[in-house]
């Protein structure tokens, strides 16, 4: 998984804090979590195409949440880094060699190894939808302690647009 | 996530329907799912480092599970060829930028996003450990019309050793 999903999630997270309407520019997001700006441009632009950020453009502007933290989950920030595929492929193989099953056959029902392994694909899915950006963001507001959590909201307000 | 995840998969199935003590040789494994012989040689070395299979020298040599079916689960399989790290990266990025957390606030607890990441993998996990490679066999038998099924049986017998 590329290192872009935590990016995007400590992004995301940052970003639900925000008085509604407000930006942050990109370039304030890569500062604050000592990361590459021209990286994190790439995945912000990811994000906005996987409908989690809204950019907002001009001199002023930046990149919000497109909607309500509790709206979305950890699920659409790491499928809009890491794409829908499964991490499973099935190349059918067992329509494969000298005792290959038949198309129709392989059409009829996949194979039992597929279903299985996406359905451990499913429970990742499932466990990710269950948790929205505003819970995320609730752990980790109690786990900072509070002058820490003071500077870090004066640093934003300087740069909040 | 690795194409011999698929073909160990299918190799794990197969020896799990050979008698106690038989081996295939890994050319007879690789020409039944007409796959590279030498690429699997590759993945069914990870499956012995993996104690999945146990590899038997010599000319009449070749692979075989290394405990019973109903003993090895799917992730035991995935992981031999996959290794045991998470998928998901945390490289503490809390810890960097201008509002970094401090050293001892991160070794105190974990990032809130990190635990979230990886429940869900413990999710995908335990998925794939509650199906042993004797559940999929048997599914797979399942779907097996019986003159393929038994075709499949004198094409092995004539190959097992």
């Amino acid at each position: 998984m590329s290192e872009g999903v935590e990016w995007a999630m400590h992004c995301a997270v940052i970003l639900g804090g925000l008085e509604p309407g407000a930006v942050l520019a990109g370039k304030t997001l890569a500062e604050m979590h000592g990361v590459s700006e021209s990286y994190l441009l790439k995945h912000l632009k990811a994000l906005v195409q996987g409908r989690v950020l809204e950019s907002v453009p001009g001199p002023r502007g930046g990149y919000r949440l497109a909607r309500a933290a509790s709206e979305i989950t950890m699920l659409d920030v790491v499928q809009a880094i890491e794409g829908t595929e499964p991490a499973f492929r099935c190349t059918e193989i067992r329509a494969q060699g000298p005792c290959a099953a038949p198309p129709e056959a392989c059409a009829r029902k996949a194979c039992a190894i597929k279903i299985a392994m996406l359905r451990a694909e499913k429970a990742w899915r499932d466990s990710l939808r269950g948790q929205a950006i505003s819970d995320i963001a609730n752990s980790l507001v109690h786990d900072i302690e509070p002058p820490r959590f003071a500077a870090m909201g004066e640093w934003l307000a300087e740069r909040v647009r």
